[in-house]
């Protein structure tokens, strides 16, 4: 259920049938995409609306040479695994991708931190908000962790998961029938107050839409960052949805992805240390390796 | 009223004590500001934290010469009028300035949208929010505006005034009361949720607050926005503040800033026409001029 | 002459045959342009190498709806406008072009001042360099400015301008057999240094390569500031190539461009304030009106 | 010798002897180093010209929190470190440092290409360049390398040495000398050529100079790229210099990061499975590792 109106569906059917001849890269996974929002969460989704470049672009860009390059294709993975590996940000650069996402407003606070972006949110002043809300399903409501201070803890009781849902849904109905009521023109007993006002009545949960370009090396940036297990569940939700999105436009830059950011793990100095000695079959303890505690049980934890 | 705890006054007093030598450019009168929480809105705040650069630095960048520079004052002001009109922002961006903001999540949301700044806000996901809301005066409380669709337009009369407020508090403190429930532990027949779970509970007028640091460029970039009559008056209420802060700071870039940005008017080409031909006492009108019966308006409003 | 092998031109042919279908907005009219290399100076060129977006995009991230609006032109143009006029740029970031550009190195190092910009230049530690050097056509040798302390004055006498060539031409063409020697092979009596040595010799007239991949929002900056009568003649040169590429992908934007930002004027308020007086018939002078002379003297020049 | 003009040494004597009182966070030990110009190469320097924050900064921007915290320094240095390791960058934004800076315009170019920083540089438009360049040492100087396309091999022999030293000479000083001629007055049998084209004919490894001003997170970043034995020397010889300011103006950061970033490394996917066969004992090999024979090599060599 992607919640899109009946006329948006037209145009969506529309557009989707106006294919054109064009000269630029394009890439027929993505095209397959195009357009068709890929539900996320009860009422969110991502739309790939547009975009620019492919592997090829990378590939390009890292050779500054002319036309699409000659070379086979698995001297470009290398070229890309080469780039990724080695942090050679700017050829990745040369590919962009335009979104559009219909998100809970908190979500949205979180996603807007990633500065390196271009963003076009729906305006609260200028149109009305929607009645929808994020109610988490029960599978997803957590005690806060006791060992993690900004993490979640184990899934809460059947019956406090029902209480939950019944609060965020009663005071976010409550309050956006307060916003109707402000909003509401004096005609028909509403306040007529101005909407910039009335919004600040809504809640948190709220959903709102944006569009949001970025480029691909600032899209995998984001996706360090929100695909990662420490990341608010609510945004690795989009997270995960733009991984497929990655692995449809570039997958060899998705692969080397996976492979030296998502799956890797970095040995720190003192990690090193440690490490060497335990090759050469030394004793090593935790107190004397200038590790804490967490980084010690970390490392012999991912290497098992 | 400026709502800091004991505490916090406590370690304000102190560290406003502790004065200690330094060889970086110094501005009087924005130590004097310094770590003062100045008053907005209801609840919410500003104070200076830090600072880096005054006027001269911008001088020195411009010339990018050695020393403070033995020019007189009257060149000083003569080369940074220069830059301003000029549009040659870099000398500008070799100053900046850290703010401690507190301010209400939706205006919160507005002030993100300017990028080239550095934030770090307080964390609802790791701490309990406060039961702070803003709640407008009956004097900030207005109309949808007919003209403007982003706009204000008419306060609202008293009774209703007192009957937006009422349900802003009632539906403020209800959503907070839930979310200190959700957040509660168990063994005091709370949900124990996740704060980061909860906060979603909450409405756009609760307060945040936030470390901001920019440098003078983007300072003025938005406050050339935001100081704007076109801006929603909550945000402007802390554009204003900060217009304070950049007299006390940068006097010479302030009055130039205030010349040449907030109180200049742009003529399109347009514009131009129309006004040579009125300066050559030709006749001009609205519907030959090229300009929307807007421009056309603003304009002769503006050279009245 | 634009200066591409023959490999190059065989790649290129091909590129242009290669029409594929898209679902994306297409814009003829810079489709006719791609790959190119339009001619700038005596070497180098400028070929569009991709893009993302037209004016429809604009208009539907200012109207953050879905499809591409079914509002007639003539509302798109007035939005367009609307938006050029009040400085609300995040729309017009939202499209986005890559160029291949060829160029002096004494350019590139100007152009990279704008930052917000995506850049892979031609690696001299990894390639070697071209022989190929701007060296200024007669017209376009002129003596120092007396009035402006960056600018040019009165063309050189035919004379010394030939002398003036053949210097740059001599020093360039010295420098470069140096270079080669230097990197040169020890087996063919060259001393085998490294190229990313070796390259210091170069002189600044030397031509570089990259591709320069930049959103419209800062493609229009980069040209407020380019194609303006203070940039320097070279720079511009290419601004003007640039201005062209724009009204052929976004012509509606590249009008309003023109009419709010390169053909306006912006008084002050000083300005205005002289202005008012005048309208009025009072008597307006100089020396009272808190212009500098040359304020006062572009002023009138500009509204004659 | 750093190269400073009389009129500078006296200037510098005077800012060093002007300490003021300020209530900012203030580092004596980066006090120590402020206007000196530290020597880098043969006529280049580094000058700290200002700074704003320090290691508590970071701490508090963490922390949102007032004043500047009562926890033990032990508990900041944990802070510290797990933002570090966590890639929590925002926090080290929250520093920013100003540096002058004359290095050869070669290495100029490599370096702006960190884009997330202020610069004014020194205008050749403007200003007559000086007649100084980098002639590197000797030892500096080596042939290409073999294995690695963009890097150096064994230095010189001696008298390949030499000749490249004089060539590099001689170019550089005849180029300016023409340089001379070119912008000369014509009263004094110069050319009276504008400065901003005859700065072309410059060799690039004449010396520019630049304010340069930068967070401390991307103070890191660009220590991360040049400080490594990837970057080319010249380069690097500034990181190094950079490397030893963090040390006095952020310590526990420089502690951290030379923990977590320059002495750290990553283990990517394919290596994580090799080592965790390893540790429990199983044959690996490089053939059915999925590591390039590079990777294998650099992997072992890592851990021995």
């Amino acid at each position: 259920m992607t919640d899109l109106t009946d006329t948006q569906l037209a145009e969506l059917t529309e557009a989707r049938s106006q294919g054109v001849t064009t000269l630029r890269p394009t890439v027929p996974a993505l095209e397959a995409l195009l357009f068709e929002p890929i539900p996320v969460l009860d009422h969110g989704f991502i739309r790939v609306v547009d975009y620019m470049g492919d592997d090829s672009a990378v590939v390009q860009a890292a050779r500054v040479s002319y036309g699409r390059g000659t070379k086979a294709v698995s001297e470009d993975r290398g070229l890309i695994r080469y780039l990724m590996r080695h942090w050679h940000s700017t050829p990745f650069e040369m590919c962009e991708i335009k979104l559009h996402v219909k998100l809970p407003i908190f979500v949205a606070r979180q996603w807007i931190r990633h500065r390196t972006a271009n963003v076009n949110e729906y305006s609260a002043r200028y149109s009305v908000m929607d009645r929808e809300f994020y109610i988490p399903e029960p599978q997803h409501l957590a005690v806060q962790s006791s060992d993690n201070k900004q993490g979640r803890g184990d899934v809460l009781d059947q019956d406090t998961a029902q209480v939950v849902r019944q609060i965020l849904m009663r005071d976010a109905h409550q309050n956006y029938s307060d916003y109707e009521f402000m909003i509401g023109p004096e005609e028909k007993c509403g306040a007529g107050l101005a909407r910039e006002l009335a919004r600040m009545n809504l809640t948190l949960n709220t959903y709102t839409q944006w569009y949001w370009k970025v480029d691909l090396h600032n899209f995998l940036n984001f996706l360090r960052l929100r695909a990662d297990a420490h990341a608010q569940y609510e945004i690795r939700a989009y997270a995960e949805i733009m991984m497929q999105i990655l692995r449809a436009w570039a997958p060899i830059t998705a692969e080397a992805f996976c492979d030296y950011r998502l799956g890797s793990f970095t040995l720190s100095a003192q990690m090193l240390k440690v490490l060497r000695r335990r090759m050469d079959g030394l004793p090593v303890d935790q107190a004397s390796s200038g590790l804490s505690k967490r980084e010690w049980q970390e490392l012999w934890e991912t290497l098992a």
